[in-house]
């Protein structure tokens, strides 16, 4: 008998193989799932297999001490020089002599699957579209005269198939001393996705190559550095969006560029240094250095996607609203100012949906796949510009709603980004309308005796988005602020913490010697505002959808995962629905970008899917405005919500004062 | 009856149509080369024609005045508002009534042939890469959203069957402006050897677009501005190579480079300012904005090849002169710096056939065309750098030869590049040893009692290339010059011309107050040294050939026109050939640039027939050194040159006295 039966776990794939086939040929041939960067030289090590021994009934096989070949020399230098754990043994150096049962480590393999930590959202398989390929090149001959990139390309194409490959001039500087240095062996990186060169190392590269997926909002910009192999986060971070300065929400940058000449260009260097810097930051985090980043995914709103890529975004500020490009882009990472990185780096930037729903709707729509689920799914991207999608599996709604920088703590008196020291969650108790609250940094709640001192080293410097609408929904709860969004004086409230300032009533969240943190009638109003637009964002969907219950409801962005779905519903910037059925997936825009860095078939998948979407222009529908006006109560004029209704009491207060009403006539 | 005969001329192509055909319908079904930029919308007026009157006989028809239907009212405006010759007829309005002879005036052929001034070589039949083409695309609208750039595709594919175009990040930023200037009618560039868009003019665009073709050489730069319609140069220029401060010739370049880290770098950014620079100035000459070019090919050595991509050119200083890349390259302008051309221009660099042996050869092989021909062709383009051909349809050899910079008058003592007043022709008489001459910028020899006042401008600055060979080839006819490169005394030439400057004789070619032009005897040494490489290349090609004889010399170069082929024999720049068979090329590397430029197939002839030449490596042939000893002599030590024997007498002179034998022996 010359052929025996290889069963590889965890696939189950199973097939015949003649006495001393390679376990690596003997997978590839099963299509197993088994990675190898050296092309079976026995020096990368990442095919690395586990046999087992003994009797699998439910396999029908019995496997023999000896069911793969001895230890050879290859294997036994790497034991020497690097140790193999106990039992494994490299598959390409392994030959198959009796039926076995193979176990595929995690780790051997390529497409692993990376799950997520967010409660909802799909987990990430593995498929980068940037791999290692190692290949010896034939040296030059002066007889035969030909281009070291020629014979490159032909390695490449003889040694692993790959043929018509691309590679930009600023790798051809780097080729001929990396070709020497390394002896003629060289590890090339090439994006499949683009079927181009990116990257080239001297012999076996082992460390893993990085990808950067950033979430690029309009006030804040989010990154994760990823491993390309394993799809580990390595380092995340986010820093301010530099455009601010130019105006805080987009309109207010478009006009910007149409009021200054050369003024979207200004703003273009801004976004564009400060996305340089955080790669370059981020990088140290991980004591790695910027040029081991060859990959790039960026989702962004369409003003910042324009802006980002030099073009003016004056379109995107007028009826109606038209988009330079919509299509998915594959450029260069220097094209974009990005030269810190690999010489080679590519930036894939996902496809738009619209003039007012971007890159980052199509990401979050990526990461939270209502196309795959039979419930009615309404996901509230939160944000300075929210993206709202609305669907299942059957039809799917997009808009953007232009809510402004308040959920962000922007325009919040005491406002500020989440960072230690920021109050991010509050509870007023109704009774004595005394507030305690949490700082991000310390988990302790301020009523407790050691929460001065757990909090001594940030201190306590302001509110962030979270805060902020828990704020405001808890003062709605207790009876501070009445449906109309008005803060009661200290006698209608019964407490002085609601202070005269100016000629509107404040609520004293907190003070400790000169500093004193409120929750201002301006917050509320702004507040307001916000949560009026994103609901009336989603309402606006629901009608053009014919539906008016949801069967859940996801609350995305930067800082979706702090959200309270009980504070959100109560402040009403959603829609009624079962509380039970609200939830958080934390930053599902960057989360799509991480997915579509990791895994090709995310990209072509989104590409396909924007063009299912319907896209709902929120700036010229009138049934958006009447929803706008009327979701300016807390929670809302007149819509029920009996799903909230039968969870909390909302007191029925009203603070209308002669005062605020004359205010109101003027 | 409803169908006609239709007669294109000059093509003779023919067919039947119905009634009312437009006749540029007829002529795209029988693939009659009628030029439209509009694509039949009546306002390019690219697709003039003509129609004839009256028998036929020769073509079997007879057509009546009313063979074509009657002026329409686009003709009618097209007439009134720019006014159309008398016959003439818009190709795209005209429909066939009846039969009819329609001859396609050359203006209005897409494919127009460009007569070539130089003696040898192809003419160019116009096919270039980038062509024009008039789109209306659909306005954005907000219900079915889509980028303009996708919108624009969609228009050139459904209107001129185009697909897959690509676009690069920087013409994104015209594209909206544009389209709304042209009122969504815009002309796009289409580079169609890429399959790229490259440039976008609001409305019809009128004006041609211009391409450049650069000569890139070790000690000039020359370039061609070209009409990529018509083929015709606009404007011609060149300019020193700035590169020269690192180095004269090639090999001192890239020690240089060797020696200073990033010395390499600084030397890209000098030659690729020159060529920015040319090309801003070409375009002032020919009264357009840089802007308008959209196309440029670059023909040069390995070296600079390597130098202007930034690549390091360390390796073709040493064995086995590897070349970072062989093949053709595409790539955009501005990756090398030309940002002053349209933003999206793309850069064509012909294929190095070797480490030694240049785009710039591949170029001369292109406009040679030895591989079209059966004599056995020499093909010879003198630089710092030669590159020698040999071959014919039947096989075809290449090499290199460092002749150094002294037949472009560097290292000669009075030497300068060719300009006004420089010395270009010299005649010696024999009999007296009086010279006279010629210079750049005036049609009378020195001994014309005219020549003093017309010289008086421009003065006599220097000698050039072709005067510095015409100069030492007529000393050594005159007997001023013995066979091995020795120049008598005054006793023993007879005339007072012969100077002793330093320890060695000098011939003086002219006075004039404080201005002496001498032949110095370093002069002749540097002539013989450039002269004998050439001539040990060539031989060395016809070993590797086998042959002895040769049926015809090709003299290029960017001074190949002006070497006389008798000067260039009598010194041995050359083997020994008939006379009348050694013609002059002109620049044909720049010619073939121009060809690249001009014809698409062009492009991938030269990049089919590279691989079949045979290159040959001078730096590391033992023979190569043997010959280039035995070329020393002028014309040659051993070679019996019967061909110039038979048409000229070299005196049998010697003044190889024993002051120069004791210097040769210490």
């Amino acid at each position: 008998m010359t052929d025996h039966h290889v069963i590889f776990m965890p696939s189950g794939k199973r097939g015949r193989f003649e006495t001393g086939t390679p376990v690596l040929t003997a997978a590839r041939q099963l299509g197993v799932d088994l990675e190898s960067v050296c092309g079976g030289r026995g020096i990368c090590s990442k095919c690395q297999v586990q046999p087992g021994h003994g009797d699998f009934p439910k396999l029908g096989v019995t496997v023999r001490d000896d069911a793969l070949s001895a230890f050879n020399a290859v294997e036994q230098r790497y034991d020497d020089k690097r140790g193999l754990k106990p039992g494994r043994r490299l598959g390409c150096q392994a030959t198959v002599q009796g039926d076995v049962v193979i176990d595929v480590p995690a780790e051997s393999q390529l497409h692993k699957q990376v799950v997520r930590k967010a409660a909802s959202g799909v987990p990430i398989t593995m498929d980068p579209a940037t791999r290692l390929h190692f290949v010896t090149v034939e040296e030059p001959d002066m007889d035969a005269p030909s281009g070291d990139l020629e014979r490159l390309k032909h390695a490449l194409s003889a040694q692993w198939d790959l043929t018509g490959l691309d590679m930009a001039l600023p790798l051809l500087r780097d080729l001929q001393p990396t070709l020497r240095k390394g002896k003629w062996e060289v590890t090339v990186a090439v994006n499949h996705d683009e079927n181009r060169i990116t990257a080239l190392y001297p012999g076996l590269r082992e460390a893993p190559l990085l990808g950067l997926a950033i979430d690029l909002g309009s006030t804040t910009i989010a990154a994760h550095l990823c491993d390309l192999s394993t799809g580990a986060v390595r380092a995340s971070g986010g820093v301010m969006n530099p455009q601010i300065r130019f105006g805080e929400d987009l309109m207010s940058r478009v006009s910007y560029a149409m009021m200054n000449p050369g003024g979207d260009l200004e703003m273009t260097r801004a976004v564009r240094d400060a996305l340089e810097t955080l790669a370059v930051d981020l990088a140290a985090d991980a004591g790695i250095v910027a040029n081991d980043i060859v990959e790039v995914v960026i989702v962004c709103n369409p003003v910042m996607h324009h802006i980002l890529l030099g073009v003016d975004p004056v379109e995107l500020g007028q009826s109606p609203f038209a988009l330079a490009t919509s299509d998915a882009l594959r450029i260069a990472a220097s094209e974009i100012g990005l030269t810190s990185l690999s010489a080679g780096a590519r930036v894939y930037i996902l496809p738009c949906i619209a003039g007012h729903v971007g890159a980052d709707a199509a990401a979050v729509a990526l990461a939270e796949a209502p196309d795959q689920a039979d419930a009615l799914t309404l996901i509230v991207d939160v944000g300075t510009n929210a993206e709202i999608i609305l669907g299942n599996r059957d039809r799917l709604l997009a808009c953007s709603s232009p809510t402004g920088p308040a959920f962000e703590g922007a325009q919040i008196s005491a406002g500020q980004r989440a960072a230690p020291g920021a109050i991010e969650r509050v509870e007023i108790d109704a009774a004595t309308k005394e507030p305690r609250f949490r700082v991000i940094g310390c988990e302790l709640w301020s009523d407790h005796p050691d929460f001065a001192a757990a909090t001594r080293a940030t201190g306590i410097t302001g509110i962030c988005g979270s805060g902020i609408i828990e704020a405001v929904a808890e003062m709605r709860m207790a009876g501070i602020v009445d449906a109309k969004g008005l803060i009661g004086s200290p006698a209608q409230v019964g407490t002085s913490r609601c202070e005269l300032v100016g000629r509107t009533h404040s609520y004293l969240l907190w003070e400790d010697g000169n500093r004193r943190i409120h929750v201002t009638q301006g917050d509320i109003r702004a507040i307001q505002l916000a949560k009026s637009a994103l609901y009336a964002g989603a309402r606006l969907l629901m009608d053009e959808a014919g539906v008016d219950t949801l069967d859940k409801v996801t609350l995305a962005g930067a800082f979706g995962a702090h959200i309270s779905p009980k504070h959100a519903m109560v402040l009403g910037m959603i829609p009624d629905a079962a509380l039970i059925s609200v939830t958080s997936a934390g930053n599902a825009a960057g989360h799509g970008a991480r997915m579509a860095l990791c895994n090709r078939a995310a990209r072509a998948h989104i590409e396909t899917l924007v063009r299912r979407i319907e896209k709902v222009e929120t700036a010229i529908a009138p049934r958006f405005q009447e929803h706008f006006v009327a979701a300016n109560a807390i929670p809302h004029a007149t819509a029920p919500f009996p799903h909230l209704m039968s969870e909390v009491t909302l007191p029925d207060v009203s603070w209308n004062t002669a005062s605020e009403g004359r205010r109101r006539r003027r």
